[in-house]
């Protein structure tokens, strides 16, 4: 992706009419139940039908765009598995075997997984899409993660899937093992905070391997010195290539005006970059849960995001963006489907 | 429902077998995803597994049982609406366009709509259980509520609701304005709380009708002086037909050894009611979530519950528990479809 197309992208991006959102107010308000008895399942549905600009926002055809990429920072002895497990999962996750096939399943949502930059060479396989921009990143802990013409085409890569499968929702997942020490490091340099303050146990180091964790994100905030003002600077330099697709998947879902569910931590900084890109991508987003990753509690804060479950997740692949799509349907189906006082002939509020 | 028949009831309840939770451990861990990964979602599939005494916990046809029941409470201008919108709500529930038969379809699971107690003579439908106690409570702050008799017969009539249902799964609700009061009278009653600790806005009533909901409150506990040793005593004087049949339903669904999953504050005072008559019983219950009704906390606390979701709802109908009974399929899918790393070929953690 030429800088010049991820321009027009971030062009089409646009704040949402207020207005639809106060229509769809009026309707919630009119709804047999008490006014705001649903909590935040009415503030999700007021959000779907600002995002969409539709009084009747339907999210029929969700889909959970998982994307797949290695990182060379797994030479650090930052992660509990073994950076062979990437590849072995993407497997995994198109044989329907991993938790977010299931968990998508029962939100009515399809998951695409797509390989953006995994080390191994996949098989071909009828679930999987190839758009590998290269086997693995650089060792963001001695240099660069990825060129900027990498994170680039990564990003359009993410936004290509979306459009292709055109869905009326999106949810954001990912695979990549040691994609949580690139997350921090994300996090790291785009909000200020202390990498020893949001950086996690990922898949489960144990004290060791996470003190060696906050050694390679200090190290890599060393070495590559990215301007926090050029989030495309600071993707390449300490980012992934998943997570750069999942940059350009948080993009294309808002240009395209459907809704956005975030799943975790990783996710949750791909939505930062694609904020700090373009603000109005803000209003898009929905912050499915708060993982038990420290850092994915930062991220929240600095978009100002809300998150509808906390769970002690922390697996990743898409599982609470899936627990989210179900909570989105759940509040668009009551909007959609309730009977309003007058349709059926049940009393209003005392005066 | 003889205090006899309630004896045999209530020695059906025992406490499950440990050594399955430990089982459904061991398998967890051996699935795709770093141990404890799924969070609460692991608890949960644990749960079932224990609850039901299965290897491998199934969630197949759950049924929400949304009870509805009347309150003489209500001429002490205790709620926000007329008490004729229990009836017409209950014609809304059958006819599928309340809150809770949106959210039921999306969980997978069936409305059993009874009537227990409501002042009106309903007109039959399809969708409708008759079992009317008597036509509403006597007003609780004047004296009790219910006779002896009547708490046992609601109690029968909701454990052959869901005897005659089978479900796999049980979830609870209820509709009956005034019913938050009951609920606030019982909590400080079986609790020891005092009663503007526990007594919230219900269906949104203004400042000087929650003060008249707090002065009910303190009345019918000066008036009635129930002996919180004796839970039936508790539950005729403060309770309500809808609530006693509520009882009923959680002491049959943990009898019948599946998964019960409370809704709000009206539903876990009920709740309260059978684990005081059955300790085991305990062990059955899910809280789906935490109600904005201050008098949740407090029972959810008093048993020992850890809510899943605490997405401000205060509706009742079921609606908290049918977003539970979601969760928990989900928890169950992974559970019970997730590939092991063994199968998978997925290399397992570093050493």
């Amino acid at each position: 992706m030429a800088q010049a197309a991820l321009t027009r992208l971030l062009a089409r991006i646009v704040t949402p009419d207020p207005g639809v959102a106060l229509r769809a107010q009026a309707r919630l308000d009119r709804l047999t139940k008490p006014p705001g008895s649903l909590g935040r399942l009415e503030e999700l549905a007021r959000w779907a039908a600002r995002v969409t600009g539709s009084d009747a926002p339907a999210v029929r055809a969700p889909v959970i765009f998982t994307l797949a990429g290695d990182h060379g920072v797994t030479a650090e002895g930052v992660s509990a598995y073994p950076a062979a497990v990437t590849a072995q999962m993407v497997e995994n996750l198109c044989r329907g075997g991993a938790a977010v096939n299931l968990l998508a399943r029962q939100a009515g949502a399809r998951v695409v997984v797509a390989d953006l930059g995994v080390a191994a060479a996949l098989p071909a396989h009828p679930q999987l899409v190839g758009c590998k921009i290269a086997p693995g990143t650089a060792n963001l802990a001695l240099g660069p993660a990825m060129t900027r013409a990498q994170a680039l085409a990564a990003i359009e890569a993410g936004a290509e899937l979306v459009d292709a499968a055109a869905p009326d929702c999106v949810g954001t997942g990912e695979m990549g093992i040691g994609n949580t020490t690139a997350a921090s490091a994300l996090t790291a340099a785009l909000t200020g905070a202390d990498p020893a303050a949001v950086t996690g146990p990922g898949t489960g180091v144990d004290p060791a391997g996470w003190a060696r964790k906050v050694a390679a994100v200090r190290r890599a905030l060393a070495v590559n010195r990215p301007d926090p003002r050029d989030p495309i600077a600071v993707l390449a330099a300490l980012g992934g290539f998943e997570i750069a697709g999942l940059v350009g998947v948080v993009l294309a879902g808002a240009a395209r005006r459907v809704p956005v569910v975030l799943d975790g931590f990783i996710a949750t900084a791909a939505a930062l970059v694609a904020v700090r890109l373009r603000g109005e991508a803000r209003e898009y987003l929905m912050a499915a849960h708060r993982s038990a990753e420290p850092g994915h509690r930062v991220l929240l804060e600095t978009l100002g995001l809300a998150p509808y479950l906390d769970l002690g997740l922390r697996l990743g692949e898409g599982t609470g963006a899936a627990l989210g799509i179900a909570l989105l349907r759940a509040a668009v189906a009551c909007y959609a489907g309730m009977a309003t006082f007058k349709e059926a002939g049940v009393s209003e509020r005392l005066p």
